[in-house]
């Protein structure tokens, strides 16, 4: 039972489920129509992405940020949202959820993202249970999917990663900017965001690509807020809600992008669908890494 | 406080939110894109929305069911589902989630809608909040707003009304087959689907159109599982999560659709903004009608 609640229900079903859209169930967002339009839909629970103690605001204000995160992912532009809460008794109050929308809707705004649509109903719990579905549309000429990656190409990442548990899982800042620059300069070949942690995150790229990966661990870009860790790079490799972009690209096209954007190499793709190896620093010979984290014992 | 329970929230965010899209929050569903996409979202909360005695394969049944049915009511063809979970303690079952998703899914297959996206997380609370957006497109050539009712319409509706609770309000019955006989046979002016009640719901039609409404409630086709009632009109006007369309539509137009498919003349259009009237018999003068139900002492 204890297992269950990290087993991702809707990941597992099977891929075939989305005939009829062009990309289905595994990526950041499903596409459908022609031309195509991104959707995805990320859902938050008291207790688990927020604490009955955050402020309503920086809650609705993450709500809106987690989902366009996506959008960047796959390069698309955002452009709409729906949203769906399901109050509890401790948000059946018409200035917290007045709050929580104040932090939701700027942040919309900030993006031009239009709310279009959503439900609201009451719940018998206490706390809030609440999802967003975004709706965007590619920044180029096609979205960048997870299943692009090519051996030879040099593995990024956008920013630092890390620690971002307690000091700024609020504060999240979806990479759409980033994402427009990187697109409209380079061609790049596999995109995703970090939500779940770095070495968890590059093994769907690898799984989807059929590629592996070497990553050179001392070469990881390391936030700030990891430096009250024991551990700084097994704090970066898996600490999850970084939302930074983790992409491939070909060697010519990460020189290219380096003199217009902040590019952190962080290693290349290889063959070997699905392995993921790391070297502590250049000296060192890669080890296996497990997709959980770093093994210490490896 | 309690009052808020009934406030929705999302229908009362302005309208000019939806910016950038052709239609926006406070129809069934969004209109974005050309030619448009049709979008909705529902959520349901276990306690409120079904039990947690209620078979799971139904629960799963009704939150596809229900947003189907706004993809009837707008006209709209269902092509894509989203399904978002916060599975809470009893429901971190591998068994009892599987038996929520045969229903699920049993429902997307018969209305041939793909299932390509969304989120499953966990939540402190013990039951289930769920919710599901759903992507459509025109079955005609426009889909059908709530705003086009003209003086002079048929009111209709598709099927006998009331006494859903506890009967069969698992048992949603989406009427996407009688939309698309209805459209495709004539000129559809306004349609929403019957999720609170015929006077509440009639009610939007009214606001957004802009005209008034007498009902003849004996000729409001009864549901057998009102007949248990004390008040079979009160039922029928007031019971919800009927999911039988209401619709208004030329007179010529009503004679035409008649001979094929089986319509229920409820009232007609006429105009002032809003207001709602009916009478008990055709001798009787028409009074008018609470939108929360019929006021007995008027």
């Amino acid at each position: 039972m204890a297992s269950f609640s990290e087993f991702d229900f809707i990941d597992a079903l099977p891929r075939q489920m989305g005939k009829g859209c062009s990309l289905g169930i595994g990526d950041d967002a499903a596409l459908f129509g022609s031309p195509p339009w991104a959707i995805s839909s990320d859902a938050l629970s008291e207790g688990r992405h927020f604490l009955n103690t955050d402020e309503p605001e920086a809650i609705g204000k993450k709500t809106a940020a987690v989902n366009i995160s996506d959008m960047a992912a796959m390069a698309c532009e955002p452009r709409f949202m729906l949203l769906n809460l399901h109050l509890g008794s401790s948000w059946r109050d018409a200035s917290k959820c007045d709050a929580f929308m104040k932090g939701f809707l700027s942040e919309l705004a900030r993006f031009n993202v239009s709310l279009i649509g959503g439900d609201t109903v009451s719940s018998e719990s206490e706390g809030l249970h609440c999802s967003a579905t975004v709706i965007g549309s590619p920044m180029a000429q096609t979205p960048v999917l997870r299943s692009g990656a090519k051996v030879g190409d040099v593995i990024a990442v956008s920013g630092p990663l890390g620690g971002s548990y307690p000091k700024r899982h609020l504060q999240v800042e979806p990479r759409v900017a980033f994402a427009k620059a990187l697109v409209s300069a380079v061609n790049v070949h596999a995109m995703m965001d970090i939500s779940d942690g770095l070495s968890q995150d590059i093994g769907h790229i690898l799984d989807a690509s059929r590629v592996g990966a070497l990553l050179d661990l001392a070469s990881i870009p390391l936030h700030q807020d990891t430096l009250d860790g024991e551990d700084l790079v097994q704090s970066a490799l898996s600490d999850g809600e970084d939302f930074e972009l983790l992409f491939t690209l070909s060697a010519q096209a990460f020189e290219k992008a380096s003199k217009i954007l902040p590019l952190f190499p962080i290693g290349r793709i290889v063959s070997g669908a699905g392995q993921l190896r790391a070297r502590v620093d250049a000296r060192a010979p890669y080890r296996p890494l497990e997709r959980s984290g770093f093994r210490h014992d490896g």
